[in-house]
């Protein structure tokens, strides 16, 4: 690799640094752009270079947005008293691709993690606990005739051993609240084959399992 | 994903149109700049946006440089005689990598393909065969003594139809010159399984079996 240019070990070496892009991809993604237009890479380098300032972080769900909330937030068909909580903004969009759910969303920013130190305070669990207290504070002024549906938070966190480690924790933290909780659904994954699933999975999956 | 900040999604729109990068892969590099310091993004930024005009074309191999000629061409350890002819600059460095070549290259910048209108005015063949003719000069001059080794061409073009074609109309072109022409091995791709082998590949391999 010491025959390249230097512009171009360069480019090599920055896409290297991105998740999911090897060596081989990576230079194959600078010998494309040389050979693509110049406004494209100008393009490019532009919205790479522009997007930080111009992101703000959703005074309500601390998901990305352009303004103080985000565009979910700010939507009044949105159900705002559905949470449903996700460890990191992308898997917001995930579930926004379903294009389903009708409610809010809370972006924890992690989950809890002692081997890297990370505990519920650096969560936006505090937040949670807030957004919710404010909502039942609502239903109380306002639900002597019982109009307003129950609040349900959707824990849509991983189902690893952090992810269930900090639902529990939220569950906890919410007890004596009158509001519903559930958990996302686990089971073997769409198209995946019974064979292969790893024993937790299929006893999650059997546990799960639903009149038809 | 309307509910995405404009900033991001110009980001994710950029990414997607790299090769490789799938919506998926787009919006997860994204949020991981994102996440990531100021700094990096700055720099992925600025390698792009620079890189173009600090390349230049290598006014003998066509391959990139920093300079007038390549570091390979400037190299005074390598064989000028031994031209190894490839279709595109990142094949060069594929070739590279293996640390075994010790001649030069011609990049002839695509292949013969009448499907999309590329003929060979449109190659550096007419370039090549200008190299060869100054370096069989060259030869007549100081070979009356039978100093200087053959000229060999390697021909490094892709085993498909298109390639193969151009490899005949260089071998085709040099016809009536003293020059050794080669063409890279064909068979099985180290590590394949005989079964799975198509057929042009495999009577490929059978005839160009060597003795062990």
């Amino acid at each position: 690799m010491a025959s390249l240019p230097r512009a171009i070990r360069d480019v090599v070496d920055s896409f290297e640094r991105l998740p999911g892009i090897g060596p081989k991809s990576a230079t194959r993604l600078a010998f494309y752009l040389l050979n693509t237009s110049e406004s494209f890479c100008r393009e490019l380098a532009d919205s790479i270079n522009n997007f930080k300032e111009n992101i703000k972080i959703c005074g309500e769900c601390f998901s990305v947005a352009e303004n103080e909330l985000c565009e979910i937030c700010m939507d009044k068909k949105r159900n705002k008293r559905q949470i449903c909580v996700v460890e990191k903004a992308i898997d917001m969009i995930a579930i926004e691709k379903i294009g389903l759910y009708k409610g809010v969303y809370h972006v924890l920013g992690g989950v809890i993690n002692p081997l890297e130190h990370i505990g519920p305070e650096d969560l936006r669990i505090f937040e949670l606990l807030e957004r919710i207290q404010k909502l039942n504070h609502k239903s109380q002024i306002t639900n002597h005739k019982q109009i307003l549906e129950e609040i349900e938070i959707i824990l849509a966190i991983s189902l690893t051993m952090e992810g269930e480690a900090t639902a529990l924790y939220i569950k906890n933290k919410l007890k004596g609240n009158t509001i519903k909780i559930t958990r996302i659904g686990a089971g073997l994954p769409v198209g995946a084959d019974l064979e292969y699933a790893d024993e937790a999975t299929l006893s999650r999956a059997m546990n799960g399992r639903k009149n038809m």
